[in-house]
């Protein structure tokens, strides 16, 4: 296993989110990926690279998202500040966006504006230096399909924040700004691996990942999550999303109640799987959030510590070549252990 | 003038709204309708009445509004509570939002999430009384015209908050829940005005009254309001939008930039009122904000107060059985200075 890690995650980090009508600390904070190193230095279970300095392969960026949508990160902090240089102690929080009906083909020069049009919930703080952080996770992504796609090793995780999987073609929210699961199927796709399959474990329904590959058939998405009718990201994600146009049959939602255990959450794994093996997947992305740790504090399914063994062991069963992502999970103090856990059961 | 006040509108008082990013206390206040009744008491033009206590015409509303959002502002409040008995003290206040690609179909369960399906700003918190005070304020509006269309009264005023423009078909924002004036028109329609115009002077784009009426040609929509590329709400307001379907050519944009003075505002508003003329409409709602004054806090076009009663004088030239809604206006000890002044230009 190869470990891509972001040095510069640090660089993002939120103060508030508005999380049920309050702002309130962020959930998604560095601590958590502090952990995650500290039980990969307790338990090594595979090489530490980093990605090549200052190298982003922009044009492979640019098949993920939109130019748009890159163009207004790459400068919203800058804006930010000018509006007013009392915002330089402050994250940016949309407060404004455009419902049903309403013009996203023209682009507002207001700042406000654009925030808000380019983002699905107000839970996601955008930081001085959050576009560093997102782009050398993206690095990381890139770099660690790139490995796989090589030959060079066999299996490699992205180690990053911010995690990724909620950030769609033109959109963030959910803690992600850029889809580092997306970019490294692209990646394997231009590896030459002419099948790839996303699969998402995180707690959250990969939303971002479905809808930048929904109309495609060459990356299959499945995703195992909490119900979208009471849990986040709410608006996708039901089991009738199947894919559209040459994506047809090529996207598979597995939502499954708040309080399901590892049984049942293990049953919908070996359905992915299926699904997975069905399509002729040649290489594998995993969207590893341990967020459906029975501790977590904003989620609800009921797995244990141990449990991560044994899903790292059934990914290992497919038998593709492999990228992990690292997407989310806030039980800060055990973060580490469980995602390690994964990487332990998956062996090599 | 016959004057319609809506008695519980001090019910809804919002806390704080979101605003470039952090929570601000509400610019739309209760204070505004005293000042407004205080300049009424000094000058009265017209006859100030109620609406029929504990009535108001359901099936009018649903044509307005679409059941499940009209069933969601009825039950929200309860329902905010219901999730944690803390929450009295707070507003509720979207955070969460379906983005383009996302569904609007399924209804999740999740309060937080049907809250922010039904928006489209963090700015219009939603209080104990908020419903209250809105049904209210729209039997105010359907009162006023009723009067109107039975030819009681040549002209009426619904004088009430919260504000209607900016609620659309399923959404609320802009501090708006229920589209007065938009009701108002409905309300002309049935009382056997086949052609009704609304002309909305707000500062600000009707977003909510144009989406309502955009694909029907029995009802015209003008706005007079800053240019949407810069101003609030954005997303809608601008000149190449004029309607669709049996809707075609029965929309006008009218954006003007910062800074604009009378002059030109005056001038636009002949060419609505040409437009008005043209469509052959035999009643007009005015949905009267009165923020285009130059000392607003929100906004940005250069009014005097003296003005306020040429607009009066040009709406009156009209000829035409009228309703004014009351709207915008946040400088607040001269919003009834300016609004009395449109109704004292306008006379009888
Ligand atoms: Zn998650
Ligand atoms: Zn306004």
């Amino acid at each position: 296993m190869l470990i891509v890690h972001n040095t510069l995650h640090r660089q993002h980090a939120g103060r508030h989110e508005m999380f049920r009508g309050r702002l309130v600390p962020c959930h998604e904070s560095p601590d958590r990926l502090d952990h995650l190193l500290a039980e990969l230095a307790r338990r090594p279970v595979g090489e530490m690279v980093e990605p090549a300095a200052g190298h982003l392969d922009e044009a492979l960026l640019a098949q993920v998202h939109s130019p748009r949508y890159l163009q207004f990160l790459a400068g919203a902090w800058d804006e930010w500040v000018a509006l007013d240089p009392a915002n330089a102690e402050l994250d940016a929080l949309p407060s404004v966006w455009p419902v049903r009906g309403f013009r996203a083909d023209v682009l507002p020069t207001n700042f406000a504006a654009r925030m808000g049009l380019f983002s699905f919930d107000a839970g996601t703080p955008l930081t001085a230096g959050s576009w560093a952080a997102a782009r050398q996770g993206a690095a990381c992504a890139i770099a660690a399909a790139q490995a796989v796609g090589s030959g060079r090793s066999r299996s490699a995780f992205a180690l990053t924040r911010p995690p990724g999987h909620h950030a769609g073609p033109d959109f963030f929210g959910g803690y992600c700004f850029l889809n580092n699961a997306a970019l490294a199927a692209q990646q394997l796709r231009q590896s030459g691996f002419e099948r790839v399959a996303v699969l998402d474990v995180d707690y959250h329904h990969g939303n971002g990942t479905q809808t930048i590959f929904y109309g495609r058939g060459d990356v299959l998405t499945v995703s195992i999550h909490g119900d979208p009718m009471t849990e986040y990201p709410f608006y996708l994600g039901h089991a009738d999303e199947r894919g559209e146009g040459e994506g047809a049959g090529c996207n598979l939602n597995l939502p499954l109640p708040r309080g399901t255990g590892f049984a049942d959450w293990r049953a919908a794994l070996a359905r992915g799987l299926d699904e997975v093996r069905r399509f002729g997947a040649q290489a594998l992305v995993v969207a590893l959030g341990v967020d459906t740790f029975e501790g977590d504090p904003i989620s609800a399914f009921k797995l244990r510590s141990t449990d991560y063994l044994d899903i790292g062991r059934d990914l290992a069963a497919a038998g593709l070549p492999t990228v992990f992502t690292f997407e989310g999970g806030y039980a800060v103090a055990e973060v580490g252990i469980n995602a390690v856990n994964v990487l332990e059961g998956f062996g090599a």
